[in-house]
């Protein structure tokens, strides 16, 4: 199978490493092309996403955002994209966290040129990627999911199928880090109450996991949070305010309001307005913190 | 060690059972006398709160609300209560979820009357009390809690010591119940919007608790949530209201503003007007269905 | 027609004023007495609220909140209140912003011993109560609101009659409170996003009333903001938390969830938490500025 | 002056009969061309838009969206728009409530095409629209602004500049919109809350403008709410959410949080949710209705 892949960043690096691990010849592109250096096994460096994707079997991407996928798959300027280089009956697996509005349309344009398209995003971080241990998860129509399942198993421990829609892929992901976002803002609100009322925020954490959630997602947060500990960011407050965005968006799609959302997103907002958007995300329990003059 | 016990309730009867067990010599009191029957070990049925605290060493009281507490503590009409009777150095251990400002009442009666108190709310469902696998979260002077040890020990599987202001401890619960409350309106907004975009709600749980939270209580109300069964409660929306109006108002008065406990307030209060009241609190995720018009 | 009045305060002083210039005698008592000094007419002053209670038909309060009107009413420690010294047949006209639950409890407790009770709330700043230009909004039995009508006439523009059951008027006077509050939030919000966008404040009120509102409290208050201009309070943004707090007290016992009296509430603390309690409670669009890092 | 003028809706059609009356004659295109019947004075019907803008010196547009502005002026399949037709250094005056970002683009595409540009939506209902009564708020260059000043005139009773900036003059609009929003809101919590209290509507409304606001937007939105009169709409909810749309999106990109947009947002959508696009958008109130169990 020939494999190419677009987007050599903190996520992306480590699951073509991957790849190339479990012997999955990949050739890549990225923008900045030192990123593919030190990349070990059966590796080709392109000079453009139309390379990558002429002669694939399958092409995976892993981009920042929106503008990012549209760029790279629509092409821009003179430059084609991968819709034009893409061969029939090839696919491609869009792993970046984008909006349910793009991935509609990126699955209506391949269709139209006869290309199949999966929408896979993960849940992990990038310790997470190059541990093999991410979550994948897989809209698209069952038969090219078989197709790409040993790519899927290449790059985590596990491949969740959600409907042969690709799109419903990205609502879930959208939907997961909605309910991450709401853990940081119930904790910043917590934290907040027991410091104002005497109790030491790492003393409440150990309590509220030990007795409660015993998730360790809650205690890594929970910590960052009780130490007041945001840089460098594991994932920027600004980033989570475009998931945020993102999972309303598709929401409103749907005529299905998220107050909750609506709270995370004007937290964020303001965080962003007073200049943190570049710290961790769990920085959204400084608002909290702000507000009752902490 | 002689030990009074007011209460027989859910929660209060398997813990007087699990102190019985544990060769806790105790005296118990309860409104609906019957509620002892059955419970094995060295017990004395008493007629009043008052003759349960006669000669105690320590009286716990595990109650449904602050009027409940205070009609035991402070005595009602002709009947006098557990302040009256109870003996110079001897300690009230407080278990019930209550506010922080009938706790501070509480303090400061029982100082002036020469006695001891502590608060001692506890983390676990009537099942945990009956395995023993409570948490007990303690706040009070060190040397009382220290006399109390034994008795939390024959009761959960730890004890976690917030501070020698008995009120930190009920911050603690309420600031916990409040983060349990938040876990249910965001499962309720995000089942909401898959379940619109096309993705099946136990699916949806299957992934957020398998690739992010892995914590038994998602597991367990995501599954309730997913499943719409809201009947007979574990625990009911209308108390589940009360905790959360007892967090903002402890809240109120150390000024730490809390928005996401507002929101939570309002949409169990929808649910109480709406004749939800009976319901468990997980149905706060009703409001999101059905703002989505589901 | 024997009048007594209890506090001197910002509106019971204006009020007094206009109940002697309609040649109505009346009898006063403040905690401090020199508040009286000045005004002119067939004055009394005494020395205790049971003092101006004894031997009248009608004693007014204007107190500022629910403890004072207790305190008054109930008597303290030795001090007996005016429900002790009330003639069976008078009336007690409560114009204080007080909480519904204690206007019930005022009710039933003057009904208990013979007495009338009427809730007549105002709406009007002290420069109202001067020129004789308040809103009394008046809620009892109609034959003893008939009785209190000359003197309704006397201090304000008009009446309105809004129940048999006195507490809702007091209902009516809370719920107006919010709608201003809700008003000044709407404006700090909308002067914040001009203001990012390029548009002065003061020209926008301009169009705003000029196109809208049409209203002279949006000019005012708008002013108010547009300029920044907060201090002196001309109402306490501590007082207006209070008011709002009063309101959803009222909204949740009888099921009546208001999201947007919530997030005043939680704006209105965290300027108190902030330490701008004592600014005029206009001073809520901070709280907008601030968040977006104006 | 040559005028064009694009839209025969319900604003459109009552401004171009008062551009007659002012003796100015008037090219209109409307896609349902039989709009135009009826309308007297010097009247020229074209058959597209760019028909309307060839040897125009002023083009006006009054549409519904920005969909709808953005086919008019760019075009769209074969047919050629606006953009191509208008002579250079003539005028696009835009009347439509749109996004501040497409404002921009018209600013930037016009400019590039050596025409000028300005957005002047307007303040008033098809009733003020005939009365020749509306507001006009005009964003663009101040000599620009002179040479419209005259069509201003012939269709409002007044014009506020807002600067130099267009686009300053839609998020002046969506600020407008998003109060009045915000007053519907707070009327219907305001107005469940005395319901529930046992205070007729109708009755709490006189106070409300009687003593407080004195406004004519809360009398005749107020009244539609008392007596729950939601349809024929005079202004769609669906247009309504769209437009508290806008505000946000133009909020976030000026980085603004307004939470109690976010609230409105969120009822809005709840009320499309539950088939209610269609309503008069002072029906939010049917939300807090709904949510008090009325």
């Amino acid at each position: 199978m020939q494999v190419g892949f677009v987007g050599l960043g903190n996520m992306g690096r480590p699951i073509v490493q991957n790849l190339l691990r479990a012997g999955v010849p990949v050739s890549v592109y990225n923008r900045t092309r030192a990123k593919a250096d030190g990349l070990e096994g059966a590796l080709t460096v392109a000079s453009s996403p139309d390379e990558v994707a002429a002669g694939a079997d399958v092409v995976m991407t892993m981009l920042a955002d929106d503008r990012a996928v549209e760029q790279v798959v629509f092409g821009e300027d003179a430059q084609p994209g991968l819709l034009a280089a893409l061969p029939k009956g090839a696919v491609h697996v869009s792993c970046s966290t984008i909006s349910v509005a793009l991935s509609r349309r990126l699955a209506a344009a391949h269709a139209a040129a006869g290309q199949d398209y999966v929408a896979a995003p993960v849940f992990g971080r990038p310790e997470a990627a190059r541990a093999q241990a991410l979550w994948v998860v897989a809209g698209g129509a069952p038969d090219v999911l078989d197709r790409c399942a040993p790519l899927f198993d290449a790059i985590g421990q596990g491949t969740f199928r959600v409907g042969d829609d690709p799109a419903t892929a990205n609502a879930v992901k959208l939907a997961g880090n909605f309910t991450i976002a709401a853990m940081l803002e119930t904790l910043g609100e917590a934290f907040a109450f027991v410091r104002k009322s005497g109790v030491p925020p790492a003393l409440f954490l150990q309590i509220l996991n030990g007795a409660l959630y015993r998730s360790p997602i809650y205690g890594n947060y929970g910590q960052l949070i009780a130490d007041g500990h945001f840089e460098p960011a594991g994932f920027a407050l600004r980033l989570g305010l475009k998931d945020v965005r993102l999972a309303l968006d598709a929401a409103e799609a749907v005529a299905a309001p998220m107050p909750l959302g609506s709270l995370l997103h004007d937290h964020l907002l303001a965080q962003v307005a007073c200049g943190r958007g570049s710290a961790d995300w769990s920085a959204i329990a400084e608002v909290s913190a702000r507000n009752a003059g902490l």
